[in-house]
Parts: C-alpha cells; structure tokens; sequence
C-alpha cells in the first residue's frame, strides 16, 4: 500500500443539507450522481453520499453514533483565517465544538462539527509548511 | 473555507499497535512526537494519536462507538493491486469487511477496517483518472 488517501467519503443524514453546507462553506460539488456528490480538493476528493448506503458498502453496522474518532483538519496560513472560517461555520448551522484558541503545540485553533457531527479542525500552525493548495508537506 | 483536507487525524485505542500496523502496510512515520505519529501522503498527512486526547482536543464527547461515519479512499491503478492489498491488510489483522468484488460504478474494490474500526475501501474505479502519487483529480 503505498502511503495515500484518495477520498474521504463522509456519510451523511440528509444529502441535500450537507451539499448545502459544504456550498455554503466555498467548496463545489463538482459531479453529482445519484445523491452522491464529488468536490475536488487538494489532490483529494471529498464524497458525501448517505450514510445508510455508505455503511453497506463498507461493510459495517451502523450503530447511529455521532463523533467519528477521525477528525479532519484543514490548515490555514493565519489566525484571522482560523477565526473567519469558524464564524462562517457558525452561520451556517455547525456546531463550534472547540472555540478558536491556542494549541499546545504553539499554534491556534477552532472546531466545528457539520450537521452530521463530522469534525473539522481549522488550524494554524506555524511550524508546518503549507503549499497553495492546502497540502502540508512534512519538513 | 478553501476546497482542502490537510491532515486526517484517526484517534487510535493503542499508538504503538496503530503504528505497526500503518507501517506494516507500507506507510512510514516520518515524525513521531509525544505519542504523535505524522505520516505523510499525498498532499495530507495521516496522523495517529490516542483516541481520548483527540476527542478532548475536538472537544466531543467520545461514546465509544466503532464504525465512524467516515471511509477513507485508496485507489489504485489496478484489480491485483486490490487484490494484494486487501491480502496484505488481512494478514495484518485487518477486519475485512468487504472482500474484494465488482463495484456498482463498474469497479473492483474491497474494504478493511484498522485495528480502532477506521474503514479503507481500496479501489480500482476505471472511471477515474489517477495521479502517480494516488491523487484522484476529477474531469
């Protein structure tokens, strides 16, 4: 297996209100076909295609929980970035699950959770390189 | 909101055996901090931390469940490459969750779940154009 991620498919409850949400963010669904929707990102595609059908497909049960254990992150090049793209959530219905603050690791960052509980980190951190496109690239 | 994944961080029960098994696969830490593992993919990085520190960090309240919601992608070029994955998975204790058959979209793909139930659909999709370094970019 060589070290890649292709897609990230996120099941989702109600297919017309995520595309919505993620519209609404600044992303475009791209190909729409049959309730699934692709929106290009760096070199990774995002898919949000139903819940109930995506556990088939992979093969597991659905217990209805709602945190992941997979959060995803989306590295930003400033603070003031951190701080727009949460309010711009917040408008649009998510849940800010962890307000926008220092990190840890000396950087500064906020979480939101969109209507199916999926949670996205939005950080910066100033020891990571970060291309154009939103790719980080380890030193 | 830029279109971009930056990072996928999967919350793990056990770092020393979620690592074993990444590397096993043929992923490579690259930076390994505080029990933090970063290993680099295309353009994002795959990163492993325990899974009660990375619910606190989200902020979310974790219940414990397995299966996440979420299925993350790995395309190949082609069917025996799937096939070989999802062998090599296997005999690394993956769950398999869905061999490797005929996809509804004219594929070939097969499923395996990580030793915390983080799901991977390995694919073969004819339909979609593939980078050498596993990026898929939309027509």
């Amino acid at each position: 297996m060589k070290p890649a991620i292709s897609i990230v498919t996120l099941g989702v409850a109600d297919y017309g209100r995520s595309k919505a949400f993620y519209e609404a963010l600044g992303w475009s669904t791209e190909l729409d076909i049959q309730e699934t929707a692709f929106l290009q990102a760096n070199g990774v595609l995002l898919v949000l295609w139903a819940r109930d059908k995506l556990a088939a497909d992979t093969g597991v049960k659905d217990d209805g929980a709602r945190w992941s254990g997979i959060t995803l992150g989306h590295n930003v090049a400033s603070r003031d970035e951190v701080d727009s793209i949460i309010e711009d959530a917040r408008r649009n219905g998510a849940d800010i699950t962890h307000e926008p603050g220092e990190t840890f690791y000396g950087g500064y960052a906020g979480v939101f959770c969109d209507p199916d509980g999926h949670a996205w980190e939005i950080a910066h951190d100033p020891g990571f390189g970060l291309t154009e496109d939103g790719s980080i690239v380890l030193p």
